[in-house]
C-alpha cells in the first residue's frame, strides 16, 4: 500500500494531508494562512506538517500534489502571481520536490478543485465535468474523459473572464463585461456595499448574518434563505448571469454535469432554485440539455482530494 | 488499396465522392439540390451517383461517410427535422447503408466540416481546433485529441445558441440573444434589408453586386470589401458579436486554432481583420492566448472531405 500527500493552500487556510491510494483521507492538518508572515513562513509550515503526516506513516509517501489558490503556470510548475509578495515565479513546485524528496505536482485550486470531484465528489461516474469554484473570483476546471483540458496556452476553463455582458463594466483582469464582475462572491459584496449606503434600512439582516461588519456573501445568502428582500433581490441579479455563463458553457461542451464549488456554492439549494428559474427563462424549446447542475459534495475540500488525486496520479507513472 | 464514399447533402447543392486512404479526391460529382422534388428524388440521386462512382474504380469501395445539411440525431443516424417535408425522423444512415451494401456514418454538417478541415484543411496538426461555419445559421464542431466532443445530448458545439447579449432579441430556436440572431449569413441579410428600406441610396452598391436583387451575405461582404460605408457598417456589427462569441470559445476551450467556415467566411481577410479589432477591444492586459483564427481551407468541400474521414474511420474498425 502506497499513501501520498495533498497540499492545499488558500489565502485564509491552508491544509496538507495523507491519502491512501483510494484517495481516502488518513489524516489532515488544517491552518490559517498568516498572510502577513509572508512565503517562507507558509513554505515551513508546509513542509514541516508534509514530514509529519510521512511520520505518521509505515507505508511509502510516493508522491505529493499541490493545489495554490491563484494563478499556476502548470508547465514551468510555478506560482504566476499573487497579490501576496514573495510568491511571482517562484517555483513551487520544484521546491517542495527538493524539500520532501518525493516528485511533486503544482495545479491552481480551480483545476485540483475539479479533479477532487471527479474522483471523489459530485462528478463521480461523469465522462465529461465543469467544476466551476465561485468564492471571491470565479475559477474553473474541465474534465473530459478523465483528463483536465487544458487547451493551447493552458488557459482553458477562464469561465470567470467570459464575456456575458455588452453592458461593458469593467473586470479586475482588465477586460469587459466578464461573469467574474458580475457574479463572484465579490460581485455579490460589492452589490451588498451599494445597497447599505443608498438603503440602509434594508441591510439590517445581511449586517447581522454578517457578524455585525461588512456585509459578506456568506451572510448574504444566508439571509437569502430566510426570504431577506434585499439578499433576494442581489442574489437574483448574481445567478442571472450566472446562469448566462452556464448556458455558454452547456451550449459549448454539454458536459453530463456541471459542479458548483466554493463558498458561494455552499448556500445550496438557494443558489440552484434561482440559477435554474434564469436558466428556464433563457431556455430554447428546440435545442434541449440534460446536463445536471450541482454543488460539491467534498466542500472546501474538494482542491485538498484534487491534490491527491495528481499525486496519485504521478505515483503511477 | 481501399477507397470509401463521401456523400454531403445541403440544401442548394449536393456531392458525392471517391476518397482513397488517403483521404485524397478521387473523383468527385455535384448536383442542385431540388427541394421542391423532395426527399425521395434526392435519395435516388444519391444512390445513383454513389454506384456510378463505385463503378468507376476496381478498388473495394469500404465505407460511406454522409454530411447533413441539417439537423442530424448521431445516436440513431436519423434526420432530426429539417425545413423541407419528408426528412424528419427519417433513417438516412441505414437507408444507405441498404442501399449501398457498405457500413455508412451519418453526422450534420457542422461535425463533418470541422472533421474535414482537421484532417484535410486548416486544422492539420492541430490537438484542438473549433470549426465554425457561417452560413444562412452558424453551426460548429470541435474536435479534441482528433475526435469530436459530443457532449451528453450530443449537443456540444451549439455555438450558434449561445446567448452574447442580454438585449434579448428572440432566436430562431426559440431561445433569446443567440449568436445566430447576431452574426450569421441570416442576420446580415436582415440588417441589409433594415438598410435598404431606411436609407435605400446607401445600398446600391450591395445590391448591385448581388445581383440586383435582395442584397445577399455575399454581395455585402464584396462591398465591404471595396471599403462601401454602409456594407462596413453591417460587416462591423456582425463580426463585433462573432468576436465575443469567439472570446467565449477561447475561454473554455483555448483551443489550438478556431477555423471559420461556410459561406460568410469565404470573404477572408475582410472578416478576420474586423474581427481581430473587436478581440482586441475584448481583450484582457493579463489573460492573455495564442489561439489562430483562420478560414477553411477547404472551402465548400470541408463536410465532403470531413465525411470521407467519417467513412475512412469506419472502414478501419
Amino acid at each position: 500500500m502506497n499513501n501520498v500527500l495533498a497540499v492545499d493552500i488558500g489565502g485564509t487556510h491552508f491544509r496538507t494531508g495523507l491519502f491512501d491510494e483510494q484517495g481516502r483521507r488518513l489524516l489532515v492538518l488544517e491552518g490559517d494562512t498568516d498572510r502577513v508572515a509572508g512565503r517562507d513562513w507558509m513554505l515551513n509550515q508546509l513542509a514541516a506538517r508534509c514530514r509529519e503526516l510521512m511520520a505518521q506513516t509505515d507505508a511509502p509517501v510516493k508522491a505529493c500534489g499541490l493545489s495554490f489558490g491563484g494563478p499556476v503556470d502548470f508547465r514551468s510548475q510555478s506560482v504566476t502571481s499573487v497579490h501576496s509578495a514573495g510568491w511571482k515565479g517562484f517555483e513551487l513546485g520544484k521546491w517542495m520536490q527538493e524539500s520532501l524528496g518525493i516528485p511533486c505536482r503544482l495545479d491552481n485550486d480551480a483545476n485540483a478543485g475539479a479533479l477532487g470531484e471527479y474522483h471523489y465528489g459530485a462528478g463521480r461516474g461523469a465522462k465529461s465535468m465543469v467544476y466551476i469554484t465561485i468564492s471571491t473570483g470565479i475559477g474553473s476546471g474541465i474534465v473530459y474523459d478523465g483528463k483536465l483540458l487544458r487547451g493551447k496556452d493552458y488557459m482553458a476553463g477562464e469561465l470567470g473572464h467570459i464575456p456575458v455582458s455588452d453592458s461593458g463594466a469593467r473586470c479586475s483582469c482588465g477586460g469587459r463585461g466578464c461573469l467574474e464582475s458580475f457574479s463572484s462572491g465579490g460581485a455579490i459584496e460589492s452589490r451588498a456595499r451599494d445597497w447599505a449606503e443608498r438603503r440602509p434600512e434594508r441591510v439590517a439582516r445581511m449586517v447581522e448574518l454578517s457578524g455585525g461588519g461588512e456585509i459578506t456573501a456568506k451572510g448574504l445568502m444566508q439571509a437569502a434563505a430566510e426570504g431577506d428582500v434585499a439578499a433576494t433581490h442581489i442574489l437574483r441579479e448574481t445567478t442571472r448571469w450566472l446562469a448566462r455563463g452556464l448556458l455558454m458553457v452547456i451550449r459549448i461542451l454539454n458536459p453530463d454535469v456541471i459542479v458548483l464549488g466554493g463558498g458561494v456554492a455552499q448556500s445550496g439549494v438557494i443558489l440552484l432554485d434561482s440559477l435554474h428559474t434564469f436558466l428556464d427563462e433563457l431556455a430554447s424549446p428546440t435545442i434541449t440539455y440534460s446536463t445536471e447542475i450541482v454543488t460539491a459534495t467534498l466542500g472546501n475540500y474538494s482542491p485538498l482530494y484534487g491534490a491527491a488525486a495528481m499525486g496519485l496520479d504521478i505515483s503511477r507513472d
